[in-house]
């Protein structure tokens, strides 16, 4: 059923990059020169819904923000697994895995540009955005149809939660 | 001469989710985290319309914020028709629906996730975006050719006064 | 040359409606609920470029904002034809002629929805954007290929200037 | 490799119009009625990468705002080679030039609009984004495949890079 050659059963964590990936590339520049990210609001849904299902949720970025910060705690992400202002990705990337006993054949880590590429090298399932760099894409086992903000991590999330069979069934109370 | 297999006649009432149907899925964050939803214009002058006609218009969101009032209120619609941060989307589309009078198929209702599968269901014509996820557009009676906030809402609104004669002639004083 | 069917070198004043046409259909929402408009840099520099080759320039629209007016007058349209909130657009229009004892076929005048159309219906060159509502593309003589907001103005402009001789050439100093 | 017909190892200097270019041509509009300008997250990785493998970087803008100046400083960009408020390109063009020592065929411009127009017909690698007007294009050795703002810088600085075996190979420790 999955588009992606991965036994998705094994994936326990999902992880993140933000520019490029949960929010667009493209982005309106705020009065500080920096980027005002996009949210997706199907993605927030994916993510929250993870969350609730006991999948491990984790962010790592290279930007910073408070806006950041609120976005990832309303899903539900825990804070310390949101990693921002992230220079040396490998080495957060590790942290994580220790702090909660993950091998990296258990984790899906998705990236669109040249700093992500030693986090993906590493994790068991990497992933990037169809607007990816050409170099990530190589690196790669999943390139989403959509593009970084519009969608690549709804992509990725449902189709994890559907092979674990938990993703709700339309006959489902969806209240949670 | 409409793309709608319903009998749009019988529609008294049209209600309408926020985020990823009158405003796009990708999204400005806000610096508090959220979503800093979109205008469409020809939305609007639709939905407007629809109120001049006497038809209900309501929105039925999870989301919140003054901005959303704001909007709602110019365009015209009873501020008891808008339920923001509606956790039970059933229960209010109910209290809607009682409250006015209507029975089932005399509402069409416009969704784009699956917080909106509940009331797709009860309604007589449940409707959604371009882009709603696959398991929404499964239980839709008609999918717009127009994404969320980029039309949808218009496709559906302008259909609904065509059928029953209330669209402004080309003649008409547009004035109104 | 040009892909008008319309005599351009006629064409003394052009008219231009915000929403939908100079701005896009499609815009974030201000804290107030409005439409926070777009701003098109090709479209601007057409439109400047056109005002120092003396044609008029006008604006018809229901919007209002003081970013408008600073807009337009950044530009170089005189502030007396630039006419925000207006209502009736066909009695602005009117006055617009009167005032540059203009008669109806020297005006261009670009729209894209039902309230557009009785001005539309006067003017000499009836022009809309691709993304123009069904009842405006049937009564104008010119659809761009360019949709609100990407370029419909400059794609007009450009063209009036070009059959009137008053585009830069390529040799000339474009230090105007 | 490259699809640019030049031999990319002669650039030591990239220049960079901001609307249409760096920034999107439709953008947001301030309060203030100017263009709220884009960040493009994979435009900025590369251009820092160039500053620090020692190319020259710089800025000509008619456009102006401190925004922009924290953006271009951010990105390693020195404060003298950023000409914001340039209404002779050309003269500022010859300035950047003068100061750094540097040739006309050294240097690779990327330009939108006619304005931009008499500096590509000096430097000698003319480029412009996919949307360049079509006079722009005409006078450019290379078009993008990318439109303004949307992976157009990108685009050069990556294939001048790679020319230069001054992109980082896979293998290379990214943590520069």
């Amino acid at each position: 059923m999955s588009t992606i050659n991965y036994d998705l059963r094994r994936v326990r964590a999902l992880l993140f990059d933000v520019d490029g990936v949960l929010s667009a590339s493209v982005v309106p520049m705020t009065a500080e020169g920096g980027p005002m990210r996009t949210v997706n609001v199907k993605d927030g849904y994916a993510l929250q819904l993870a969350r609730l299902r006991r999948l491990r949720v984790g962010i790592l970025s290279g930007g910073r923000g408070e806006a950041l910060q609120r976005r990832f705690s309303t899903l539900g992400i825990d804070p310390e697994d949101v990693y921002l202002g992230s220079s040396v990705k490998l080495g957060d990337y590790r942290d994580f895995l220790l702090r909660h006993g993950l091998a990296d054949d258990e984790v899906a880590y998705m990236g669109d540009d040249l700093p992500d590429i030693p986090v993906l090298r590493h994790c068991g399932l990497p992933c990037c955005p169809h607007d990816a760099a050409p170099d990530v894409k190589r690196v790669c086992k999943y390139v989403s149809h959509a593009d970084g903000g519009h969608g690549c991590a709804r992509d990725l999330v449902e189709q994890v939660l559907r092979a674990q069979g938990l993703w709700p069934s339309l006959e489902e109370d969806l209240r949670w």
